[in-house]
């Protein structure tokens, strides 16, 4: 949201030690950072989180992030190609090619739905990276965030639900994954103004749980051949315009 | 995003100045400084947002806005107050009480997703609100914000739906509302990094056409009596499991 310069990481409140004691496990280090500054990140956003604030959560010494992630930016960038990585790793792990297809992609519905209500996190550091303009994932150059294999998964389901029958024909794997991901991020994501806007808490457990199932149950009614047909549609206008 | 205290609004580049030549128009000066407002806060999130640049932009000087809005928070209070109740107020505009219940749901939704496409400055201002855990807004004390008219709107029609036997029964006209925003909302806010994720263009008007399009027929579909009763959702379960 701030777009003044990055904060600089020199000066760090914790002072770097030669021999640190997290010297010898690289890995440790290196994953206790990413948590850390997952944390930071997704509290305070890419301009308010603080890397001295970061070292402290993480019992490390600067010099090991600039070691591991050259500089604040980089930090950030390997906080966001983490979460994204372990949502797109998780999803590819379900075993939905071999389930009827309209169990598949609910199935991957509620894995998603499900991701982003353990993750808050996840939802934060999306937002906060957006409302910079995504200036900050674009320069990602690493593989685990980005979707093809994903999207190829459900494109298999969506024509074999189509081949079967099951599903009406025109579905775009793509925008129905984005339909999938609204549906399972917005009510979460603008929870607070929502709850002010309409007097009502939907961060409530029953609250998301009808949402939820409200979803799936749009999404079935949305991909069933009977009815969703072009024939279907204009059935549907027809008899709304009476 | 940023979890520090606001900045000082004292110390303004334009220095206050007697008798400034907007003095004698207020209610145009007030206007002024909140469109402004609304651009700066837009662009840099509450924290990021200086009120010496919203002075500059708006011609006024700092005594205004002290006189208008009190300080920083009023200011931004009061820029959310502005962009919900245009919302609100455009939404309660629309003659959907004459029309085909159907129409008069697909009506609305089409109005709102329009005006989140026109207006990214609402959508940057939600998200922003949000990751400050909604903490100004829970603060308001206008009414335009409150959607409690909308909502009964909404219930009639969806009532009269379910009397005519055009939409099935249990429909939540809250839970409605709220999908209809995230079918309007969430691949705009999340355009930069969706872009990034899937390398596609989701903010190109081809794709942003046919997300829409498809997101009417998910309603039509999701609101039609026929096959969304709850005998009708089991039929398709049953044709799913075999």
């Amino acid at each position: 949201m701030n777009k003044r310069r990055p904060r600089q990481v020199g000066n760090p409140v914790v002072a770097p030690k030669k021999g640190a004691s997290h010297a010898r496990d690289p890995d440790g280090t290196q994953a206790r950072i990413l948590a850390a500054a997952t944390r930071e990140f997704a509290a305070k956003g890419y301009s308010g989180a603080r890397v001295d604030v970061i070292c402290r959560l993480a019992k490390a010494n600067p010099r090991m992030i600039y070691h591991y992630f050259a500089d604040k930016d980089g930090l950030y960038i390997a906080v966001l190609e983490r979460v994204l990585g372990e949502l797109r790793n998780e999803e590819l792990k379900l075993d939905i090619e071999h389930v009827p297809p309209m169990e598949g992609v609910i199935e991957l519905f509620n894995f998603i739905h499900d991701h982003f209500g353990a993750h808050p996190e996840l939802i934060n550091l999306l937002s906060g990276e957006n409302l910079l303009g995504g200036r900050f994932l674009r320069r990602s150059t690493k593989t685990p965030i980005i979707a093809s294999p994903l999207i190829d998964l459900l494109s298999q389901l969506v024509q074999r639900g189509e081949r079967e029958g099951v599903f009406r024909s025109g579905i775009d794997p793509l925008h129905l994954y984005v339909k999938m991901v609204a549906l399972s991020y917005f009510h979460r994501s603008n929870a607070f103004t929502l709850s002010s806007i309409f007097r009502t808490d939907v961060r409530g457990l029953d609250w998301q749980a009808r949402y939820r199932e409200e979803s799936e149950n749009m999404l079935r009614l949305f991909l069933n051949r009977d009815r969703t047909t072009s024939r279907g549609t204009k059935k549907i206008k027809s008899l709304v315009s009476k």
